[in-house]
């Protein structure tokens, strides 16, 4: 990687202060720019990464020294974000989901193309090391085919402190779009072949305080008779870490104790302050993963045997042994910019394009008006 | 209980032999009668209780010192024992499943109305103690209203010798009938209400030397908007039982090994004589449980905690803090044979009777015929 991307960024939240250590870490990408409404964020950045600072998306666009832009913004703005850093000529990384609409994702694909810039939907944990092992493990026959996949996760996602906007359904909020977006993603990349429809169920806001859906269950057809049942709840009960050896979703062990996020909500005083609290401040602060990074128990069943993901590699259990299959240990999040640089440098566009977002993102909005109106909805955009 | 009930067994089969010990611990039982096909059976199940032996249902329901029949036969004969045991005046605990379809567990129900004699479908699973404590906790109060509820589990149920009836899905062989029974049993009764439509997925035979389902997925709809997703596979491969603190489904602490069902199966000339050697031989033989025993993962979901069964209770984690619940000691199975007690000696009919079997095998047959078409199927005897 001896010319290393120039990247800017927009969007200095807790986002980007999850991704920051693998962009300083990577040796095929320099920070160059970074915009933010924030001037703490953006002068903490610029402490950290050097570079220049703007104070909207439209000055970092202008910036010709500028390759690509990830934008990290709220998820309501990802459409606008990206539509000014392609038009400017920018290749862009941006963050899960990619939009909060369709309409949006068509609008972005579209720019990207007439613009022949690369546009990559990440980080999501279909970019997990273990994800990538056991889609390539499936592609070598290790199970056979795939049958039928499984996928659980719990969290405190709703109850860790929020922008408004994270609990406004129509801003992109809540857990469908902000969390079942990584289960289908992973879920997607072992299936291996499109989605066909999906059957889901939310409940609703199950909180009166929290006035967005927290939670949902799916069941998703793929070609080929491969169907999934994917859970989650974010209600912050039941900790589905247990389930993954003690290690959180940014791949850090953890105490194994009650992780009281609802005490700890129920004591602040200013939630938007402590949310705030949670944005980029300087690298040592940004968490260190000690494992990969992970979404809960992913279980895949296949005709010749089954594999178990779990935070350091893939378990493969079939008829005559139970094996473990160590992922290649690598930076978590790495994978993102390893194939940003791939896309942009050597024209190689990762699995995880536009049009792989755009579906994602499909079945999440899928699965909320099927939430709603408790129908089965068909899919389009899965090819 | 001073005075026990005096009980006939049609079937001794491994059904028996998983609950001959809680038969002979239990001080409100007297095991008097057994009937069989195979002398040497009828024998040992004579020499390990007394009682008198018969060839085949209608001698043992003959038998007018016998109150009550456990009809512990193939699936396809329930209906027809039943009938013979009822119409001969007997009360009746006939295995899960109830039948093989709605007309015969039609018929059953309105004999045991018609000859007032009590009808009660187990064991199952929503017997073990873990369930009940977790149905309790659940209607004192302690997780608010439940919302979501999640089921896994992973056995080598497909793959441990069998007749060639437990693979005829007209027979009623199969993972739905044999064991998605459980998981609805269980699932059924921590919802509380009734169930409304199932969406299911089997996936059909993955092996064609096993033809018929041997996995499944099921998204079931319940009263209130409750919701649950039930996954399965009794392919051998991933062990379930890893999920449950290396306890098997009968309470049995196992070896942190792969338990090469597959190998075992593979090395097996004749695999009708390795079935009958599964068969009840002496007390000492039958499982020994360590714990209650389970049917793999169960997570419930409410508003307010969220409750994880174990094989030795139930964990609840609320907003506050996680704490463990032991289910009182008792031996497994032990709760079947209370409820067959109390129903008779006291008309305290237990929720597993012939409406609650009914309706869990609608569910069971709903998913299948879903399965097949692809559609959601709604249900009828749920109430």
């Amino acid at each position: 990687m001896s010319d290393p991307l120039r990247l800017g960024v927009v969007g200095l939240g807790r986002g980007f202060a999850l991704s920051a250590r693998a962009i300083a870490a990577h040796p095929g990408l320099r920070l160059v720019g970074a915009a933010d409404p924030d001037d703490e964020s953006c002068r903490a950045v610029q402490g950290a990464f050097g570079g220049r600072i703007y104070g909207d998306i439209a000055a970092l666009a202008g910036d010709p020294d500028i390759e690509a832009i990830y934008i990290c913004t709220p998820h309501h703005l990802h459409r606008d974000h990206a539509l000014t850093a392609l038009r400017a000529g920018k290749h862009v990384l941006v963050e899960k989901p990619m939009a909060v609409t369709l309409a949006e994702t068509h609008a972005m694909i579209d720019a990207a193309e007439a613009e022949a810039r690369q546009l990559i939907v990440g980080p999501s944990h279909s970019f997990d090391a273990p994800v990538r092992l056991a889609a390539e493990m499936i592609a070598a026959g290790a199970i056979g085919a795939v049958k039928m996949i499984h996928a659980l996760y719990a969290t405190d996602f709703l109850y860790r402190p929020r922008r408004a906007a994270e609990l406004a359904g129509d801003l992109g909020g809540g857990a469908v779009l902000g969390q079942a977006i990584h289960q289908i993603d992973v879920v997607r990349r072992l299936a291996g072949v499109p989605a066909q429809r999906v059957t889901a169920r939310t409940g609703g806001a199950w909180d009166p305080a929290r006035r967005v859906e927290g939670a949902y269950a799916m069941l998703v057809d793929f070609d080929g008779g491969i169907f999934a049942t994917l859970t989650y709840s974010g209600h912050g009960h039941f900790d589905g870490d247990r389930l993954m050896e003690g290690i959180s979703e940014l791949g850090i062990r953890k105490p194994d104790r009650h992780r009281a996020t609802h005490p700890r909500l129920h004591a602040t005083a200013d939630e938007a302050a402590a949310r705030r609290a949670r944005r980029f401040t300087r690298l040592e602060d940004c968490p260190q993963p000690e494992t990969h990074e992970h979404f809960g128990q992913v279980i895949v069943f296949g005709t010749q045997g089954d594999l178990r993901l779990t935070p350091e590699g893939v378990e493969l259990s079939d008829a005559q042994r139970r094996s473990f299959h160590p992922a290649p240990i690598t930076t978590p999040r790495a994978e993102v910019f390893d194939a940003l640089y791939a896309a942009i440098r050597h024209g190689r566009a990762p699995l995880q394009d536009g049009a792989w977002g755009r579906a994602s993102l499909e079945i999440c909005l899928a699965a909320l008006a099927g939430a709603r109106s408790g129908a089965v909805q068909p899919l389009q955009f899965q090819r």
